[in-house]
């Protein structure tokens, strides 16, 4: 029941001795969710101890190379380790052209590779436990921030309840999806006694490259961990406009208005070699931030809401 | 009047967590020449102290990805980083249709690029103090081995022999030439005695990827310091025969034929937990065999020749 974030990469375009090009790898009951893949985004999954033969699904913001180089050397590794696998990527739509032009020159991979072409807010992926939703940014082309959510788990029912009222599997069934229970005698038993508080549904969401945008956070309300791009110090607002950036208070602001739980800003301009003033000044206006770094891992408790 | 090989990527196909793709960085009298440029090499040049923007000459061996996916990062830092002077490439045909139609998805680099392609043994590239040769090597795809090769240095004359015999100015440039000195009574004044023993011409060649073919020595007789791939040990010659690739002991060979001093191989087969082996099978054959290592630097000093 993990759900556990690990940066691999974190830098802007240009990569440092400490940080990579973008890709953050999302862990989600033992299933892996790449967003992003920058050059060298291969050697820093084995680098962290992750194995890409167990990515399945990949996705991809934008093709600005900062945040898609990786994805050549990531796709021929797995096809030479014997990937035979459907390996999903999701993302704006020149990427099935362009990866089809690669392929050209390089080896097409020995294993189906399925591009799914994001349009707008809509949901992109599914399984049983996690919905992914694509939101448009806007950035210089086409971009697509990724906003991961459980869903709605069954409720675990109080035994000694169902035990008391007697109830059966078919009552058992209609209970755990959050039913109340009428008993024999026409008495209401609220669902709430009978069964256990539900799990939160945790939630990340990747913002990453945006110019500042108050809709963002609508999208997003209530996320847990949010990491949104935060290219440009406060003061360098107006460049920040400018490239179609953001700053690092205007990434604080998405936080707080979307009632984020935690904010991680990365993707740093190199013209800041110390980024530790970013921090701060989104701080200021959001308290729990921190500085993306490469290798760092955030992992989200499995928890109970309060009744 | 330096000379010196930094190996950036040592890694075959698939890159580890210590060993990058092919790269190498070859610097002579203050000029640097990229051969080679697998995925992360700008993150590399960074690690180990170079500056990308001073490298001005790219050499690729072959199209496939594990030497060359590091080209697209690289040119994008370039010119996000104000480059505005020409980069030169040198490979096989198809690398300038390859990159145009990258450019098409990606940005087109704000400064010239001029290609050059290999066609077969010549002289791809030469200034003052280098030249440097293309050898056709047979692998998968078209495949060029590069050796770098010091020119010939004018002659350093003795003064007091200079003085002593009264030469002027005209005599001193065909003396420095190798010319011998008639003198007025018609002696012959032989060049050795008014010059200093000429400096020995350093070489290095890059043989990288290949199956063993003996007639790689005749091309680079004498060379100082050869890297020679070794895919294989050579228990497995069956399977670098049939993957166009060479064992260690087929390197070591080839580095006996061409009397190199030194060699160093690598791209070892990740089948290989610990390379060693390789290394003492081409040592049995080359005692002065070396392991590539990221990281590692084999500098040869400039020394005159013994007359």
């Amino acid at each position: 029941m993990s759900f556990e974030l690990t940066i691999l990469g974190s830098s802007s375009a240009l990569p440092t001795s400490n940080r990579f090009p973008a890709a953050h790898l999302l862990k989600v009951n033992e299933r892996f969710f790449l967003i992003d893949c920058g050059e060298g985004t291969q050697i820093q999954l084995r680098r962290f101890g992750f194995n890409p033969a167990r990515i399945h699904h990949v996705f991809i913001s934008h093709l600005h190379g900062d945040h898609v180089f990786g994805l050549f050397g990531l796709i021929s590794s797995m096809g030479l380790t014997g990937r035979k696998v459907t390996l999903h990527i999701y993302g704006p739509e020149m990427l099935q052209e362009m990866l089809e032009k690669h392929f050209y020159y390089f080896a097409r991979p020995p294993f189906p590779l399925k591009i799914h072409v994001c349009e707008g807010t809509e949901i992109v992926f599914e399984n049983k436990q996690l919905e992914v939703r694509s939101i448009p940014l806007k950035h210089r082309t086409s971009t697509f921030g990724y906003v991961f959510r459980e869903k709605i788990r069954e409720l675990n029912v109080r035994k000694e309840k169902i035990r008391e009222h007697g109830l059966g599997v078919a009552d058992i069934v209609k209970i755990k999806r959050g039913e109340d229970q009428i008993a024999e005698d026409g008495k209401v038993i609220p669902n709430a006694e009978l069964t256990l508080p539900p799990y939160k549904r945790r939630s990340y969401a990747y913002i990453s490259d945006t110019v500042y945008d108050p809709a963002i956070a609508e999208q997003i309300m209530g996320v847990d961990l949010l990491f949104h791009e935060a290219t440009f110090s406060h003061k360098d607002e107006k460049l920040a406009a400018e490239t179609l950036h953001s700053t690092s208070v205007q990434a604080a602001e998405v936080a707080r208005t979307a009632g984020a739980e935690k904010l991680i800003i990365g993707h740093f301009s190199t013209r800041y070699k110390d980024a530790g003033h970013l921090v701060e000044e989104a701080q200021a206006v959001f308290p729990e931030t921190y500085m993306a770094e490469d290798g760092a891992s955030y992992s989200l408790p499995l928890q109970r809401e309060i009744r």
